[in-house]
């Protein structure tokens, strides 16, 4: 039995339920506020859970009622791949399997760590920086991260980012453009990427993991 | 053959050196200048074989002399586990697996990208931040994340993060614990990275990839 604690925005969360609907794996999906009371993230039951606060959290309940809790949505990604490989995330053979890791990391990596919650949280707090700041700062990254995985995706991309099946490469997206929509990111410099989120979004699990489908969303 | 596009100071790169010295490999080491003349990474060269424009950068190169050419420093690290696994640096077994990945992803996707160069150069130049507003911002992202990853380690770690085996957790680890000796973080509060830190750097692997033993080094 799998359990998922996320939030409907967090594109962390998003990136795993994608997983969750694309594998056709019942999860009971928990919510954990991020912004309400300061997050519940923070709360102290949640900590013991996943000390670094953040969502998503997997757990995994075997036969026995053992509880295996696992944290970081690209770790979460590659167990999943690996205890239900029937529909394929990753492909098999080790070149393409890496370059697809890579793609998914450069979004994983380099774009979303730098525009989360808790840093535009710590630039508006700390740095007390205007929102015009904070908005430069998200278009900034999303920009350099996009111009350059705009380049890959010529390369590499068919119906989706990598030929015509649906990779991590595809998870990690998809929640990065919603995000990206949210904040007002203007995207037609990067043809591929439009074209690519087009396409993901017609499919159920795509559409099923949407923000505003959640049970949580306000 | 192998060669890797690094740079003596960056953590990125650091990582795959020590993989690379775990595994045996032999590679050509070849330096990108991160600073010199606004960055060598953003040369159109570079830029062609690394689009984001960062180290490092591996090139595999068969017996054919076809070259595949593979970004971002975990896509490495897995790429050359999976064609080397002899000498192993993921547990066999599932789960422990995807744990030794959450531990690495936590210091990869929470606290590197906050502190790297990229992120150093706007807070200074777009944000005109002072320098220990800059100095501030790099502590409380080292703390954060190593706040989190010692409660963790007080539960995996044995002789290395994960047990009594080096793990790509200490791969990641050290080259994060040399930058924030670097920029004078006080990591008193966290016994087991010290104690950790201090048995990879016995290791013969650790300490040939230290940047200060880099053919490149200032």
């Amino acid at each position: 039995m799998l359990k998922l604690y996320g939030y409907w925005r967090s594109s962390a969360a998003y990136r795993v339920r994608i997983a969750l609907n694309l594998k056709e794996l019942d999860a009971d999906l928990l919510s954990v506020h991020l912004v309400k009371g300061g997050g519940e993230q923070h709360k102290t039951d949640y900590g013991k859970l996943n000390p670094q606060e953040l969502v998503p959290t997997l757990v995994d309940i075997d036969e026995g009622g053992d509880e295996f809790v696992l944290s970081q949505s690209m770790a979460i990604l590659e167990y999943l791949e690996e205890c239900y490989p029937q529909i394929a995330l990753l492909p098999a053979d080790l070149k393409p399997k890496a370059q697809v890791r890579a793609l998914a990391l450069s979004i994983a990596c380099e774009i979303h760590p730098l525009n989360n919650l808790k840093v535009l949280q710590y630039l508006a707090g700390e740095l007390g920086v205007t929102d015009e700041t904070k908005s430069a700062w998200y278009h900034h990254w999303i920009h350099e991260g996009f111009s350059a995985l705009e380049k890959q995706l010529e390369k590499h991309a068919g119906r989706f980012c990598f030929g015509d099946s649906v990779t991590l490469v595809d998870l990690c997206l998809i929640p990065q453009v919603y995000n990206a929509h949210r904040f007002k990111v203007d995207l037609t410099e990067y043809p591929n990427i439009l074209r690519i989120t087009e396409n993901c979004n017609q499919l159920d699990a795509f559409i099923q993991a949407m923000p505003e489908n959640q049970f949580d969303a306000v």
